[in-house]
């Protein structure tokens, strides 16, 4: 098992961002400077072509760290941010950026789940793999509650599969903006703890069947289904249920 | 113009409940003891079959009314509560029940709205003379913020409507669980103010296309969606945004 190199640190309004690796993954940890020890542990996953400091995704990330005291955690999926890229990568990518060009939902959907698919299986471990080492740290520790604290879009398509295959995952975000295939309905299913799921109603790209799909096939008796107009990228969220983590998390 | 006539006045836990008729429609307002003067005004619509003190709205009414000072109002539909029943309604009711034994969501979706048509343009005529007698009563005033606090099913048939025909309603919330129609999607097209949208994700009475064909329907630029398990006798609402009648309605 690998465990975790602390490789960078800066810290400011109360919260500390320190960059590590475990064994190749370049992840990145937010806590308040003070009184995180043992907190609850959120998961954060990065949007497709994103990385671990994208800057919609370290918002959230120092928010929740400072909000409720949790740790939070990104890293890098395979072949994103810090991270070599096949030619199978790049090929992938190219095929995303036409069909997204041409307009064409099917094609998109053919070629970001076909791209999810190449690396799905290695991004679950090395989340498997990150969790494991963080906590081997002491001021972490095993008994920390976690959670999955989204993304929609590839943070989903990635995160339905952790959330299934990883039972210390007691609580899970997701959403929408997502082309869904059978392996992630097949997850879903599998998914029995409580979901908050966030659809972008008016998605140009993906077909707005896929997340309503994705959302009936959570078995979870606790879901709830979040959508407000706009695509994944003006979505302006209202009334969004901030304490769901907090509520599921928390160890009062 | 009718003018309010009240009849009866019970009070308690800071509330009062105070009866009344306009014409002959009767009605129930409930506000705080102290300090309820131009206060917004929510009107709460019931359900197929109940009244304007069903168990259900009169809570929500009395928490309300309570927790953030509002004056809400109910009225009885017409043929419902206290009302008269003509021979069409009784005819269409045991239609209703029927279909509902039979499990035929189609044959549901046909009674429910011919029943609804039958009585729905009366419906808002009486709403709008329940705001104009309430608006003419010096405690509450022409200047009072008004929104429309749903109910979902025929509480939302009769609801979009409403809002629909009547610019002093500036927020309002809807549901499903209600078969929708050209007129109620006509009247949906038309609404632009803010609207919270609850949908029970497992109705087994109609069709769940239904609600969502509704909720895309508004022209409102804020709109919400939430869903959760349950159909409508069942569903348990979680992580609601309970401070959305707030945050429209109060002049802060």
């Amino acid at each position: 098992m690998h465990s975790v190199r602390f490789t960078a640190e800066t810290s400011s309004d109360g919260v500390v961002e320190r960059d590590f690796l475990v064994g190749e993954i370049p992840g990145v940890l937010w806590a308040p400077v003070t009184g995180a020890d043992h907190a609850p542990i959120v998961l954060l996953g990065h949007n497709g072509g994103m990385h671990r400091k994208a800057p919609g995704l370290r918002a959230r990330a120092l928010h929740t760290a400072a909000t409720w005291g949790f740790t939070v955690v990104a890293i890098d999926a395979p072949g994103h941010g810090d991270r070599p890229r096949t030619d199978e990568d790049e090929q992938a990518r190219l095929e995303i950026r036409d069909a997204v060009t041409a307009g064409d939902t099917q094609r998109f959907a053919a070629a970001s789940t076909r791209f999810m698919a190449s690396f799905a299986e290695q991004a679950v471990s090395e989340w498997r793999a990150t969790l494991d080492a963080l906590q081997a740290l002491p001021q972490i520790g095993p008994d920390a509650p976690v959670g999955y604290g989204g993304g929609i879009a590839m943070g989903t398509a990635i995160g339905v599969r952790l959330t299934a295959a990883e039972p210390r995952i007691t609580a899970a975000i997701f959403g929408g903006a997502v082309p869904v295939d059978e392996p992630v309905i097949t997850a879903a299913r599998q998914i029995t703890v409580p979901v908050q799921f966030l659809l972008p109603w008016d998605d140009e790209h993906v077909d707005r069947s896929s997340g309503l799909a994705l959302f009936d096939a959570f078995a979870s008796a606790e879901k709830t289904l979040h959508a407000n107009p706009g695509d994944h990228r003006t979505v302006r969220w209202v009334g969004l249920d901030e304490a769901f983590l907090p509520r599921h998390l928390s160890r009062v």
